[in-house]
């Protein structure tokens, strides 16, 4: 596989972005990396003159960015989701800097898309949309003023990626990643399976889903062990109705 | 010394400048990583309301910013200058990426202010402005679209530094760097020396000084070399106007 053929699947995903010249300077900063794959969910703006007159030469980029209804829609297909945030000492992700954080972006770009997502200018990442995400990015800034302009942000972890091209191990890994929809789509059977089983109170939810969310963005599930689970789920939710065979 | 007491000595130097709201994005790429030291050579427009608009929280660094008449201007009292450029083979100096100029960049920075030069958005660096600078630092891009945004480089440039902080060896040096007006001084009289010496012929130069100013800048000079190599200019000269002894 060529190194570049990782650098193609890395997919910047913008949510809720309101100023047109972000999206021509995200389009830009990708493009100068070698990056192509942008996707837009609910922006607030048009891509419009300013947003081309700032694209530059990547208004091919720009125009070929991808309107997506949810962040779920954009990450459907992904096999790793990362969240570019401000630190963040209250969410149960594992947290990285974008140097330690793109050798293994690429790795897993390797074989399938890699998501790297964005907030909006002034909002940020709601937590819902921060617990979709497997991994947090932070990038170190001044901690007087860390506010760093989106377009900026892109720049750097594509610039980090572009950089530890050279050094990513391109050997494939010995496994097939689950894909974001379908980890999804585990947890929330999963979270409904603990309810029917009596061990998720939904009026007092605590943060036991959130620290199961942890533990599975932090073992990286593959596809296998999704089918796994989904079958000890099954055999629990049905065990739960049957009652269990020794009463 | 506090580590980040080397980030405000790293100095960034833009060169014509002719977009405003690059101006302000610079201003802010440098904050959000704790520089604050800017100088504009001969800007080509003026600090306005989109420059202020596009520093945001940063406009105290846009409005701290030094106006330099020339290039040698903005660097005199500096140990260590580099020039941020695309790739350049025809050039001697040595060239570096950002990640390994980092630390270098830190360990000067801690004795005196080290300087990083970009050019303007059109023009980049002439050749002229590239012999004052003692190394290239080259940012890795896309081969196939080099063309990075004036703001984003030094955003790129700037955060290697804040993220080689924690890396960077704190000692100092154990020599005094001499400055780069120090450095200039001494090639310029080294010029005047060799063609009245006979040794450069002004209307043949060729590469020799070229060739000169790259064994200077790989070396860096240190403050009582500067003088040492005065004194041997000032005796070849004076050998030469009364003549060799031996005549």
């Amino acid at each position: 596989m060529n190194p570049t053929d990782s650098l193609a699947n890395i997919r910047i995903v913008l949510l809720e972005t309101s100023h047109p010249g972000n999206l021509g300077a995200v389009a830009r900063a990708m493009k100068v990396m070698g990056l192509s794959d942008l996707r837009l969910v609910t922006p607030r703006c048009a891509i419009d003159g300013e947003a081309r007159a700032r694209a530059s030469g990547a208004v091919d980029v720009l125009e070929a960015a991808r309107f997506c209804a949810s962040l779920d829609d954009a990450l459907a297909d992904t096999v790793l989701t990362a969240a570019c945030t401000a630190r963040r000492r209250d969410l149960p992700h594992p947290a990285y800097t974008p140097r330690q954080a793109a050798p293994e972006l690429l790795k897993l770009a390797a074989v399938g898309p890699v998501a790297v997502v964005f907030g909006s200018e002034t909002f940020g990442l709601s937590n819902e949309q921060l617990m979709k995400c497997r991994w947090l990015i932070n990038i170190p800034t001044n901690p007087d003023y860390a506010s760093l302009n989106l377009g900026a942000a892109v720049q750097v972890v594509a610039y980090e990626l572009r950089s530890s091209l050279a050094d990513a191990p391109m050997d494939l890994p010995g496994f097939e990643p689950a894909t974001h929809q379908a980890v999804e789509a585990l947890l929330a059977e999963m979270e409904r399976t603990l309810v029917d089983i009596g061990f998720l109170d939904p009026a007092h939810p605590k943060r036991l889903m959130p620290r199961l969310r942890r533990f599975f963005a932090r073992s990286g599930l593959e596809k296998e062990e999704v089918a796994i689970w989904r079958g000890i789920l099954a055999a629990a939710k049905a065990g739960c109705r049957t009652g269990p065979d020794f009463v």
